[in-house]
């Protein structure tokens, strides 16, 4: 008999708290490393990968710290010998004029001799190459950035599946992908959903990114209404990602991505059950960014969709503060590891395994209330 | 023994989300294509009958591009011989006067040679001609709009229902109606009940509105206490089409009006179980309407309450930037028909039907912020 | 074994809406009448007791209208001869002076001779005396107005109590108090718990006043974190003479009393089940109120506690306005009883038993938006 | 099988509302009354140790009051020889320089003399002596503390738990604390969670504080994504405590500490389980406090985060009338005593744990209201 469509809540970091428990410990015992791939990255945090964001310097500054930055290869960085003028460029431009710049300099097509130059500049730095690319051009610039000495490679649209149902004959497999790519882990996202992430975990993928429109000022939920917010996200992936590790012994970390503004919101993620998170804009506000204090998304590069906006960040802090201060700010948007393993050692949580125990509850109406009076003031202002 | 009055949690637009499961398709490979009467409509989106939304040309045009406009039967255009003459009139007068201007315009009589000569005009210039009147004026309009060439047929009022008791003798009875006009068919509304939808299904109704009292703004939440956010009312209403289906094998549309405004409202209302939408304001804003930048509501034309006053839309797009795109803008409000295409394909739904089988969860604290925001900005402003 | 508290959701107006059934009816078919002690009141409506409300002009002037005006036994008409002369000096003192003089006002100790004068005013002039003092004053009072003449004694603290735990010998006890005044109904009030109602009920009491701390403004909700919102407060004392009726065979009315503004919580009041509300602020407003377009509370005259301010509320319609229309609002201020009325036949009810029936869901978000945009309106003016 | 997290809600003080019952009383045959140690305090109200809310002198006023006022040994009392001229130079500085002088005077040492010095002070005046440090310095702090007199010994971090996992090979014991200071009792907090409670009741200790992150300002909250608002934890501790009592026969009773600016907010708490209540802002604005009419953090001194800014409260009321009235603000700021009396009274409630039975509602929309109404009118002023 017919069904009645039902609708289960979904929660946002700021919907929620995390509860200490029974037990504490000290945060300089706690050790929130990120495996993948058979290496342990101290910093369980990525550099997302937009042009604002990473070039193949920050990369390699990141990379020593101990966390993982990808390099966009659809970017500037890929379609321009001189980036460095082009970043300039969109930097010095006046706001309206910025937009059109944008969207000229993407029409420039991507070199596949710069991919390659990209990766070995990454590696003779000193710095592990982490690559990312579109689904579409994958099986293209895959071969190149892996045989150039990339070490990880993303696949990341704003939603992706196993299951990709298109005219063309022959879409990207992941299974091929990754023996084609074999040893270097692939990491796989965005995707939200229990079913898909399982599915994308048969594929033999090595990790997942999570999240699809978790936030206000998205696209994807003010213009497809599609989106779900970060915390059950995290929670359903990481869900699946247990039960598959439970019949296969094989681990494949979630990657929270969306969203993340404080060291609250790492914590949240982590506890929810993501094994690392992924973020830009805090990084593109770094000295270190090759964003010069500003950002701008390239996101769904759909004919008819508009192409993100350029937006004023400012750089208010050197990617060593952002990380581990020390800081005066007490709105939780520095010391982003410092929190964290504050947060670790207040639930007795020792690695992210043990975190993902921690217990959470809902407590929507006290930070409304701030969000309310934060928008009152940029209101205001 | 007598029972407690329990009260179940009802949603809207900005409550839900869109949730992209285990497989995805491209834009292209969607066929959001509405059905009813034989007939196959590519945009499923109805243009409402309001006088700032829909005249005979307004309707031709729209009629070609592949949707359908409904010709309000109460309206300027079957009260004077020269509407255009009388919609300058309130376009020109001052906000104060345009109250007034508005009430003595509909105390001019409906004149049954204007509504033959609006559906001929329709049919002449090459659409399809659908119209709209109340259930007090159906009896005497039916006829002759149908003996005219209308091939659609709308009875509206703010709540619509099977069983209407009466002092009168004999009111509307709908199975009467749609056997006199058979094979026009007869869309019914508004309604936002289960059981009230089998029941008007069982007269024989060939497709349902739903809406009352949706939003915020709406007269009847703020006057009469009643009304149901339109997502539940959809899903309510759309479940009872499911079971009169399954028992008759007849399927009967249901068709979503009230409070849609952005491509994110369309694609949550059809995904919500929605074979199409009704929205006006939208429409009022195109440079084709017949509004000249205004709208106004007629809404309860009920002695002691109010008639909706004139409100200032701008005219800020062509019909076809309205639902094809492009668009520069973030807001969802343009590009209605891309934003459903990409919204149907990231969840895998290649038609309507599959929409509705996509999963959908409530984040309300979201949205509401983005809301707070906008009124914070509105109040400033 | 020791029990963890368990907290259940509460609901106010703003919180809830009347959702349409399977059936409709006419407004003119509907009778809203409340009965209580052998008579029909066409105005489900009471006018609360408070000096800005009703003195016996009032009373009178709205019980031939059909309503019920509650005279305060404990205000300015029993203390003073002239109580007109305190009322202008009330209203013409400026705002600060103003507070200081409605303190010494009250200081007046109440005449017994002015009560038996009062009851006889509104006698004479044609109205049915309905008087109200505290449980304290009750003994010394009740005799001499039901001597005088007062068909309805109403017995009104924040929370009254068939129960109530005092070191003083002898309370009121309301078994004695029905049957001394007998027949002269009894009515009692507030309460807002199911098993309060019921042992009120079984003290033999006509009707209850249903309401504590309901409003935001509230100051038993800020200072003593005492109330509940409306909507669960009358379901829950419903239920309880729904209980009652069906044991005992006498039915109970519960009365809503404090909040309601409009329309829209008029309706959504009896709906939820009460047989008639209490208001006070919208009869201050009319142009019959002895306020003189303002308005004071002597709420809780508790030696600590603040009492009430006064708050301009202007003279904005005559009594018949306020009830029926016609009104240019559509905030839902006006026109009370075409409201409830066109509420009522949009659900088929033609008597408020039956739109007891009526269903109401929790439709949050909507109303919030709306209050959150007025208050950032008054803010702002 | 690998569970899925769950998530529960959690609730705090503008969520929730008491709801009066069958009985009431008169707030004259209250008893408040909160026992600890053999002794009964009639003020449930616990003054905290921070240095602008209690010196021995204020100690000494409050203990005579009926109240327990907790000296901080952490902080410029234990030390400076006169405190009171440092306390003179942070009120006299600017805003912008208080930071720093803040900061520096708190690099001193503290002095073991002064320790001693002070509990000496407070015993001669006549007060009760009640001393606080963080687990770190218990050790060391709470022998002399005892020795000079102390009455209570209090251990207070962010989150205290029985199972502290340190490198350190000796932390800090509660049981050998507890037989240690025997017979002084021995305050332990703050924890939130029901397991963390009944481990640190099994310790032996005396009474629990309640209360991590509670409130939006909350850099807990914030910066860690780490609290629970204060209903929810109250609820939550109280059953652990009334476990623990029904298998013990050991009362062990619970102080929720944290975001109580009101009486509402007070009774709340109680209502919710607690035992007594502490709040530190509320006294800092008394004339009586050390403050001098500001008020400063010292929580998680921890060398990355920020130390607490300080913030101008002013010298609102005397110590009397803050706890006793009269008032006549209807915030609900002020007779806090007298709000709690009320309230109790109201419920029928002569005890502290008789008011633990009465009922309470989650009523969500109507404080946010008030809330979001504040915000507005402050970032308007």
């Amino acid at each position: 008999m017919a069904v009645k469509k039902t609708l289960e809540h979904a929660y946002g970091f700021d919907d929620v708290a995390i509860v200490p428990g029974a037990v504490t410990t000290n945060p300089e015992m706690v050790s929130p490393d990120f495996e993948l791939g058979g290496r342990s990255f101290p910093i369980p945090i990525l550099a997302s990968s937009m042009d604002a964001v990473v070039d193949p310097r920050f990369a390699t500054t990141y990379s020593k710290l101990g966390g993982m930055a990808v390099l966009n290869l659809d970017g500037v960085q890929t379609r321009y010998d001189n980036p460095d003028e082009v970043l300039d460029r969109i930097a010095a431009a006046s706001l309206t004029e910025s937009t059109e710049i944008i969207q000229r300099v993407y029409q420039e097509p991507v070199r596949e001799d710069l991919i390659a130059r990209r990766v070995e500049e990454i590696k003779q730095g000193g710095g592990i190459p982490v690559v990312s690319t579109t689904p579409q051009n994958t099986k293209r610039f895959a071969p190149i950035a892996v045989e150039a000495g990339a070490e990880y490679f993303v696949v990341q649209s704003t939603v992706t599946t196993a299951r990709h149902v298109s005219k063309s004959l022959r879409g990207l497999r992941l299974e091929e992908l990754v023996r084609q790519l074999d040893p270097v882990p692939v990491i796989v996202g965005n995707t939200v959903d229990h079913d898909a992430t399982l599915e994308l975990m048969e594929t033999g993928v090595h990790a997942i990114l999570v999240g699809v429109g978790p936030g206000a000022a998205c696209t994807s939920r003010e213009v497809l209404g599609i989106g779900i917010p970060q915390i059950t996200a995290t929670i359903d992936t990481a869900h699946a990602r247990d039960l598959y590790f439970e019949r296969t012994g094989r681990y494949v970390p979630i990657i929270t991505d969306g969203g993340i503004r404080t060291g609250g919101d790492v914590a949240k993620s982590i506890c929810a059950g993501a094994d690392a998170i992924m973020i830009g804009s805090p990084f593109a506000g770094t000295e270190e960014a090759p964003g010069r204090g500003y950002h701008w998304g390239m996101a769904t590069p759909h004919a008819e969709l508009p192409r993100g906006v350029r937006v004023h960040i400012g750089r208010n802090h050197s990617l060593n503060q952002l990380l581990f201060g020390p800081t005066s700010l007490t709105d939780g948007t520095e010391n982003l590891m410092g929190a964290l393993r504050t947060s670790m050692a207040t639930c007795g949580a020792r690695t992210i395994r043990e975190f993902h125990e921690a217990r959470m509850v809902i407590a929507p109406s006290i930070k409304t209330e701030g969000k309310i009076y934060q928008m009152a003031q940029r209101v205001r202002d």
